[in-house]
């Protein structure tokens, strides 16, 4: 991960053929780990530029590793800090919708799109801000079942109709998130949370994105 | 849980403004647990039967603990004891599938149906049987996701295509499965175990049946 | 069928080949019934318990010939015997729902699932057991068209929204079984035998199970 | 049904409540048939012109009946003389499908879009033109579940394909049954055949058309 | 186009190799216009019938040329003539519904079914007959983004409900027509207007129908 | 416009009733242009960043307006300015995609999600891009339609199967569009510009973002 010497995301060319034979082995420990290769696309990686260097090191910091969506996306530095400038905005910036509701959108929608990477990610953040492990579950699994309030319940009503049907959101739905208490500039960052993740996973399906494995145990 | 205290399965009756009403609650301990009651029907529980009895003795001594949906059919032997036969039949019989693939089926099943319960239960079944906590997550999530075997493969994509559109198996279907070697018995043992948990799903749907809590946590 | 020469349900393996040669004979009579074989996989037919001997043996006295889904579950006695468990108990006990809803709600199930076995076979006990031969085929076309009380509409309208989207089961749809006039008890039923034929549906198609010819012309 | 006194298709307005009150009476003879009133519009019937009136004639001559459907267009001529001109050019003129195969298209699609009035009318012509009451039931049910020629299946495929996903059928649906033996021509009038009961569908379920009770008994 | 010399309206059979290796050639210009040949069938042109000849002069007098739909009927002269009948009834013969509102129906449906030919044709209609370019992109692009009259939404939804799940037209989506306005016979109307194009989109959808190039730039 | 007087995107608070009484006057000139608001929430605007004052500048000298896409963002700098960064670089940055192919899967993505200001905006850019109007008006109806290249079809096929079910994406896909001629890099491009459009939808929707009037009479 120098700047000489760039690794892969993936070492070889994906053929579907290689992935069949790829056996589950229950027995024995597997040869590598889920997340090797990150992505399915054989892309060199490029030198970060000094933000990114920097910006990697905080995550590696706080997060005491690196997600691997970061390392997918870099191979090329303006896309990466494109996708950390929305991330970071969205999901971090100040909000009407608190953090881990913005989390139980991501989880909501990639539970609707089916989406491995972000319900893996996103559940754990559910969880840990939460510190409800059963919230996450429930959000992964079929968040109907979570017993939320009227106004998340009106959230993830919402978010999980502008995923499946886009084309029939109206008036009638931007006024139920109102009676919920939403305000417009909260309605804003509810439809931008859930376009957002509606781009994230259709990245993460287009490329065969895997999840760090550390995830999976967090916060149970 | 004797004959002269019949415990209801659930204290009052379940409307749907009260769900509403009921707030996440993140920061406090929840008042009760997610399972209480088991299921939003108030049906007060049976005395078991001498059979039953012995078979939730040795549930909770196997266990640990008495599984959610033994106790939801608990108002009714005749029910009761029709469900845990065709269970145990199915699930721990002899069979060409193994106990794993069995609940990988019942895991890819509920998945497609987004069944709160059965995943729960069924999810942690994978976890644990397959010593591969991965595993279990990538089921829950999107099966295609998993590095499986053409075997296991075939066997979910036949489970998946048998809940989502039962009217489009025709004979190329369990070709396929053939060629993946499995036998004539060993067909009818998918097709058996994907019914069942199309069954059992959808009990659980109806009632809100809700999961031991036990069981998010097991085998991570 | 003796336990010396076990008759199999189905001479040959199935090929799509062969099932795509077999022409439509509008001229001439049919060289085999429409149920022979039974079941498009080669099972050999297992000696019957005591039990299922007597069982069997009342079937045909009552009914004048043997359902088919008791002779493709006849390779293996504990399938069989748990299948008829649970079949006798849902649809012959005693219910808040009468023996004909039970039937509507097979058919209706049956419908949206287009399982032809269970259509043919429930489709003829509607007819039966309402007296009503219209209201069978209505309900095999589409229960919209059956002109029903609101208890049977409401009825009917949960089985197929459980059977179609069981994720979307909430409290409000039990709720409008309770304002429909239906028991705790009853909506359970409900739930149980929508579950059942969900179940059956797809035990029918992942086997091409071929409903007996005479019920086509019952109770036209 | 003189000039004089045009009888009404209907004789009250219609509303939901009003539907929803009528009881299913399994024990008592029904108040009145199935049909009346044919429709659910209240359109009061035109004076027939005589081309219709001697089709009528020799409608109700050759079938001992008059179909609903043509009652329900008799409130206008031009529609009526319309409907009857394509009707009676798709389905009787020659073609190199035969009438049996003209009346399968119509049942399974209209199988696919659940309509009772064309599933109970050409039902029966399926029956009747076959000699084989078994392949009408199971093109109502699930076309799948017949043992069709390959000719046949490739026509019904087409025909549910262009039923269900007009946009996607393409030149290799069309190469499809140039392979199956069928002409330029044959495929135009597939498509008008199948198009056609998507307008006939269409209407019956707009207007909640019944059909004539007599045709349920005919050809079992 | 003479009767000795009929027309092709295709002049080689078409195939789907063929199809794909026609590139898009963005630079030059096209060889051959996009509506050459007319449909993906070869069925030799007919001879027209006298009421025909006139129809066709009179049309390329109105319009200026002759729309492409009646060039693809002109293989058989029944099927042109009843489809020209119906056309004429259902569009032009007074009704309470304006001509523009049926042409809204026929684009609302049409993009439903994301019909090329019905959209490009009648797209260019309701540009035409609104005077507003904009209503005409809107109903093609997505009818809930165009700023409606309750009236004209009211007849959209149903038209659409009754293209997309004509099984699921009951009494309260009549009734909703009647609090909108609309009488019986509108009601008639908008299901037959409806129904229509449900025909027609799958006519071309079916042949492979290529719209005029004209109607594109019309009324912009 | 300025920083004392923020115009506001809205001046009253969306409500359905309002948007359901707005009639469609087809014979008087509108009171309002079509996008004013520009969306149906009341968002003051933001103080504009030096930068995004100089990037309106350029897109103002550009295009000869401003899109309302980048006025609807201008309500808070860190969101518009991340926006931009994003979309210039996927659609605007070196690519083995030319821009006009960028394009084209916007309209198809677009299309898929009948969006009506992606459509209008991205219709009319790949009608100017390809100097063929009847190619923008076939991907905004119906991609299938249009006469590609195997190229060009391979990469639409993706975009369109990512947009609609993401979860069943996997290596065949990815192999599909390596055999149609697209590298690693390519295939990257093709994921992220399906993605943003996902994204971009849904922002549209969840707003009633309209689009500039200008769009739809441009490159006819």
């Amino acid at each position: 991960m120098t700047k000489k010497q760039p690794a892969r995301t993936r070492p070889a060319k994906s053929t579907a053929a290689a992935k069949k034979t790829a056996p589950v082995t229950s027995s024995a420990a597997p040869q590598r780990a889920d997340d090797d290769p990150i992505i399915a696309l054989d892309l060199p990686r490029a030198a970060l530029s000094e933000a990114m260097k920097a910006y990697f090191g905080k995550c590696d910091e706080k997060l005491g590793f690196l997600p691997n969506v970061l390392q997918a996306y870099a191979f090329d530095m303006p896309k990466l800090e494109a996708f950390v400038a929305m991330y970071n905005d969205l999901m971090l910036a100040p909000s009407g919708l608190s953090k881990l509701e913005r989390e139980m959108i991501a989880v909501a929608v990639s539970s609707y799109n089916r989406c491995y990477y972000c319900l893996a990610a996103h559940g754990a953040a559910v969880r840990q801000l939460s510190g409800d492990p059963l919230l996450g579950e429930q959000i992964v699994m079929n968040y109907r079942a979570a017993r939320l309030s009227p106004r998340q319940r009106a959230m993830l009503d919402f978010a999980v109709k502008l995923t499946a049907e886009p084309w029939k959101v109206e008036d009638e739905d931007r006024d139920a998130l109102r009676a919920a208490g939403f305000s417009e500039r909260d309605i804003w960052d509810i439809g931008a949370v859930t376009a957002f993740y509606n781009m994230s996973n259709r990245m993460a399906s287009a490329t065969d994105m895997r999840p760090n494995p550390v995830y999976h145990a967090q916060a149970r």
